[in-house]
């Protein structure tokens, strides 16, 4: 049994018929792939997106998400093996995974990182007990990384540039100021997936303070191994921007403060000018501009940025809908 | 393309078509005016009755209702124009209408007033910006005026008469006591489709403190040189019972003590008597009695009342349904 | 009207006939026994069982189910009579359960007991005002009792006997530790659905302070007086679980100490022993192991007996569904 918990686990093949799967329902988005089918849809984090795309992900194709958000309408949930569960969490996820998998055909998860100890964080706990215990597949709806938001990512690229080959593409995945340290997941999936596509890719930070985790530079070494293209790390703004065809915003935290933000603070506050603006994307190649999003304007990015024409962030956050319905039409169909 | 804002933005024969239109729903509720269609409902504040129509409505009709609560299970959202978005909103109305519009065919917004500064809560900001960035039609579902509960309002009134000409109905709309200060959304509303309707309107209130914003009192006055019928204010509860047909009660925050609502305590616990009660509803000409609901008993109206075969408040939360749903379909319609 | 608020108000072969149309739900899941219905289920306590599979087991019969959280994202209630509600609830239930029953063609009820004052608790006053003023049949999702948990634990009795008489087999109750005092519902719903399957019971507990309510010890009884079989209390736990074909975990709190609960929690700690574990077991005949979850392991029962091939908790839980299809199924073909 297939999950979809990363892209890297999927074979190019695979994400190639996604997409494929995914423009078809974009142009016919009704259909009966999910007929009498379920999703739960565990939130243990907000969303806004995720929650409505793939609520009507499944309605469209005939099927039913229940959404469920533990410790607020539902239980708590002990993810350790073997403890005394004498604290706040009233049920194990073995029992929460298998009791789920009785009622619905798929489980979606969010579950953000702690932001404790990245050392456990990085583990994924939460969503790998799922998939461990699920006997139904399990979707990453973003843990520490965000692997539909990379079909999505990809779709609007693709949709943009009017060919599934990006290949040759100059890609900057760019750090950007946010008041608060945030989750590394997308920028780790945007390094994957862009990599996977085979593009120039260069991850630019204020310092090696922002680098991300090994996993995901590893990802991105072996995916240029495996599918050509590049990738480069650069702290100058100037050199990364000159030239791009693509820049995806995103901010994180850093790593080797994590869970011990106070020091990182200044260092963040000291490089706010990361914010995406029309006199860095004037050194494009008349570049395109996308985000995850939520993105807070004239933070991460401006308004002339986010209003100009060369914004697909929300082309992309519309992609979010048709990915997740290829997804899940693809793991239901492996049944 | 047409939103469902306010009903004042609606022609008459349009309103009237839309009744028209709810009272073949409530005779059969099932059909396929949304088949495939979806709706999002954003409720920045509590609600049951507008929850459960909407969502039901569109089950009834083959679609489906996404309900998001922005800032409890999705993010905060930002509504002013050029900021920094430095603060608690982590993302801007622009982006999250432009992005709903794109997984959904109708956008529902509940935004009650945040009752600091009226001269800011009349500007009806939030659903003004839905309206404004969304790429599909909005619903007010309550801000500073419910257009739907007038609907439910006026079709109740018109099987309670038998008749959908209610011109030459007394029409009382009676303030009336709650302990905390409340929203003058649905005392607007009231004003403003009952002076829509061509009756003879009372506004009877304790004192000029708690008259309404001159923009509905200003619709009432437009509404009455174009429709017929009357408008008048009264602070005497017997001479404004007296021969009523409808007694309509809902109580409201007097609005020169908006956001300094101590010194205005004390004037509205002098007028606890302005409850609704048998002794007032005697002096009526055999008068009908209806509430939007929430309604606090033996408060706002006595257990007698409620429970007295004059009191059409189920009948009205009940049309809230067929009304919504020939709301949702109308809108469609148009698409 | 025929309400579902306790198996005790139904025939014993009514349940018999739930139960025989659970198993065919369970065999053919879709279904279209709820075309165009609807049902409302009003939690005022978490859920994930109950939440997902009414609302899943309404989706596959074709039906709608709207979650209403009142005090969340719904208004407070007020369920006594002749209040001047000038306190937190904004809504009688009155009106509450008035206007569903104008939306709606079921409500399921969850309300566990406040933990106060028993005396009034064990009045049932949620349930017994929405059965008392709902003009649609009202279920319980849980109150005092979970005759819904009731069916779906015979239910996975049968299915592991192999045979729907469970006449002649020893059924253990045990009281089972847990940090917190809980309800008693689900031991009063153990206690009067294995009576009155004719099943030789025994309820284990600590001492005469977890005697369950004379209610469920009088319908016991009765049960055993018109059903067969046999009742007792042990406080013996070696001699209980000898030979028994089920073992039956709950906790709950003591009910003398019923909200004053500071002096029983020595007593509860002493018995952190009464964890069923392989040692018991070991004194069943082969028997099984169930519970109706969430059950925090290694406090209530260990991984290992969890983890056992003897473990019927998982199907008890996936029974859910299906009984609760079959009761939703009833109450709709009565109307």
């Amino acid at each position: 049994m297939q999950h979809f918990l990363n892209t890297q686990d999927w074979t190019r093949a695979e994400l190639d018929a996604l997409l494929t799967q995914a423009a078809l329902f974009k142009r016919n988005p009704i259909g009966d792939a999910l007929k009498g089918k379920s999703i739960a849809l565990l939130f243990f984090n907000p969303s806004l997106r995720t929650r409505t795309s793939f609520e009507l992900g499944a309605f469209q194709l005939g099927g039913h998400a229940v959404v469920l958000q533990p410790g607020k309408d539902a239980w708590p949930i002990e993810f350790d093996f073997g403890t005394v569960m004498d604290g706040e969490a009233e049920e194990h996820v073995a029992e929460v995974a298998r009791v789920l998998g009785r009622y619905v055909d798929l489980v979606g998860v969010r579950a953000f990182p702690k932001f404790v100890d990245w050392s456990v964080d990085r583990e994924d706990r939460v969503l790998r007990a799922f998939a461990e215990h699920s006997p139904v597949p399990v979707i990453n709806m973003e843990t520490i990384t965000h692997p539909c938001q990379e079909l999505a990512h990809a779709m609007a690229l693709q949709e943009h540039f009017g060919t599934t080959d990006l290949r040759g593409r100059k890609y900057v995945l760019t750090w950007t100021y946010h008041p608060k340290p945030l989750n590394t997941a997308v920028a780790n999936s945007a390094l994957t997936i862009a990599t996977r596509m085979g593009m120039d890719v260069t991850l630019l930070c204020p310092t090696e303070d922002y680098l991300l985790d090994e996993r995901y530079l590893g990802w991105a070494k072996q995916n240029v191994a495996e599918n050509g293209g590049s990738f480069a790390v650069s702290h100058d703004i100037a050199a990364a921007y000159a030239g791009a065809d693509i820049v995806y915003a995103k901010s994180w935290g850093a790593l080797p403060f994590f869970g011990n933000w106070a020091p990182e603070k200044p260092i963040r506050d000291q490089h706010r000018h990361f914010i995406v603006d029309e006199a860095k994307m004037a050194l494009t190649n008349d570049g395109v501009f996308s985000h995850c999003l939520p993105l807070r304007r004239n933070v991460k990015a401006t308004d002339a940025v986010m209003d100009s024409k060369h914004c697909i962030a929300i082309e992309e956050a519309e992609n979010r809908l048709h990915v997740q319905k290829a997804v899940m039409a693809a793991l239901i169909a492996q049944g």
